[in-house]
């Protein structure tokens, strides 16, 4: 299944795509959330397409879609591709570096990105992430793909300047507003051919910028869901962030940030695409 | 006013304080949500209590009590007295030291301290922490006041290795269950004194660890809060937790962590106290 959340910012509803074509599920689902993926949501979403499939209501292609998931916590891995640790000039992680991005980040796959007051260094990261199904707390590797409600593509924005300049941990130049555009969708685990190889791509004003591949993650998405729950229960609906391949800006020489009028747009096999367009907050 | 939220942990309802009396308040709302403060509940429940106090059911006093808050994010302020970061041997900050605690690690105030598996180094921290009231995006300090619900006892439960030795940033050590004991209550604004010249202590066992006044800040409260609305956006409901004065574990010569057994209590003037027992994850 595809799952998505569609409608204008704060009052999206819920919604499936089949064979390409939106539909909405609103009359039968209440939200993407929490309660939704604990009281086996996703069995029921899959039981209703089989059944109502020729009976829900298809929605106009380019309506505006929001983030398809509402976690309450974003879990984020830094340094998971050697080449961007590299290019960032830090070691290798020795285990996966954790932070958490403020839920207030959360954006639409396509909503403009806002450069915050005082930024300079707004920069970006194509991410596979991760749905939590299940309440996870000390799952063992082998077991984690129970609690996985599926995969999903992540913006990863984050303010450099914020992050390494401004005293304190990164969680300074992670949670700004806009700065998490996620979707366009929620793929099951069965829509995605295999985590461990999929390509990670972002263009900037149509230049390729990044061109990896899930492959090369120095922890793989299974094993860092589990890690994460030895420090911390997830919940359903939160989302799991595994990191970046090279080629953010801060990596070029010269490094290259965000201005305003810039297009991003960004993908990962099976996981559709995101385009975004850069705002500066002071010409709002 | 004095706001709770009692009851089995995860079915809490809410009520309040009033003359040292608790009141069942759930007949007239929801809960201590961000609905509740988006949707002007306080000036609703002071108009309530107004107008029923003679009417409202009493409650047990010995009633288990929740966190008073359901934040959609707890950011903490860290090294935020000179003392602390001195003990903990780090510079003393030029700007507030930002990071993000699970909302998971949420816990009532006399809930026991779990400490997690492989944890060697879990260490107690006594904080002010503040209640947003309103949406909060790029505050001014003048303006702060307009944006506080009030204020609530936190104790900031830390696991040091977890934070410094594991690799990443300290939100590793920050989120783990029952690391965010919060309350008794909210208290709003006018029930306390002076937030800048407020008692803060905590005794292990029944020896005093902790004992610093919120007046050796080096940011203050309302600063903090309007520092991170340049970062982030605050909702209502979210807390800020304002930092811990000299006196953790991790500051004494040799350094004493928490165990199974041990005795943990604090508080803040006006704002009641915790007393927490501290039990181990691998005894459970």
């Amino acid at each position: 299944m595809k799952l998505i959340r569609h409608g204008q910012a704060g009052q999206e509803k819920p919604g499936v795509i089949i064979d390409n074509i939106k539909y909405d599920v609103s009359a039968y689902v209440n939200d993407y959330n929490e309660a939704f993926f604990t009281n086996h949501g996703m069995e029921q979403l899959s039981a209703l397409i089989a059944k109502k499939k020729h009976k829900l209501t298809p929605i106009a292609d380019d309506v505006r879609l929001g983030s398809p998931t509402r976690p309450s916590k974003i879990v984020c891995i830094g340094l998971n591709y050697t080449d961007h640790a590299i290019e960032v000039g830090a070691p290798i992680p020795s285990e996966p570096v954790i932070f958490i991005k403020s839920n207030t980040a959360l954006n639409g796959p396509d909503d403009e990105i806002i450069i915050p007051k005082g930024s300079e260094k707004t920069d970006w990261e194509c991410e596979l992430a991760v749905v939590i199904g299940k309440k996870a707390t000390y799952v063992d590797e082998a077991d984690i793909a129970d609690y996985i409600a599926g995969y999903v593509l992540h913006n990863d924005v984050s303010e450099r300047a914020f992050m390494f300049e401004r005293n304190g941990t990164w969680d300074k130049g992670k949670g700004c507003d806009t700065f998490a555009p996620m979707g366009p969708f929620i793929a099951t685990p069965d829509e995605v051919d295999d985590i461990n190889n999929l390509r990670v791509w972002l263009n900037l004003n149509g230049k390729p910028m990044q061109n990896g591949n899930t492959d090369d993650m120095i922890f793989k998405p299974h094993y860092l869901v589990s890690y994460i729950t030895q420090f911390m229960t997830l919940l359903p609906g939160d989302i799991v962030s595994t990191g970046t391949p090279a080629g953010s800006g801060i990596g070029l020489k010269p490094p290259v940030f965000l201005k305003e009028g810039d297009v991003v747009e960004l993908g990962i096999d099976g996981l559709g695409s995101q385009r975004q367009t850069v705002k500066a907050y002071t010409s709002m």
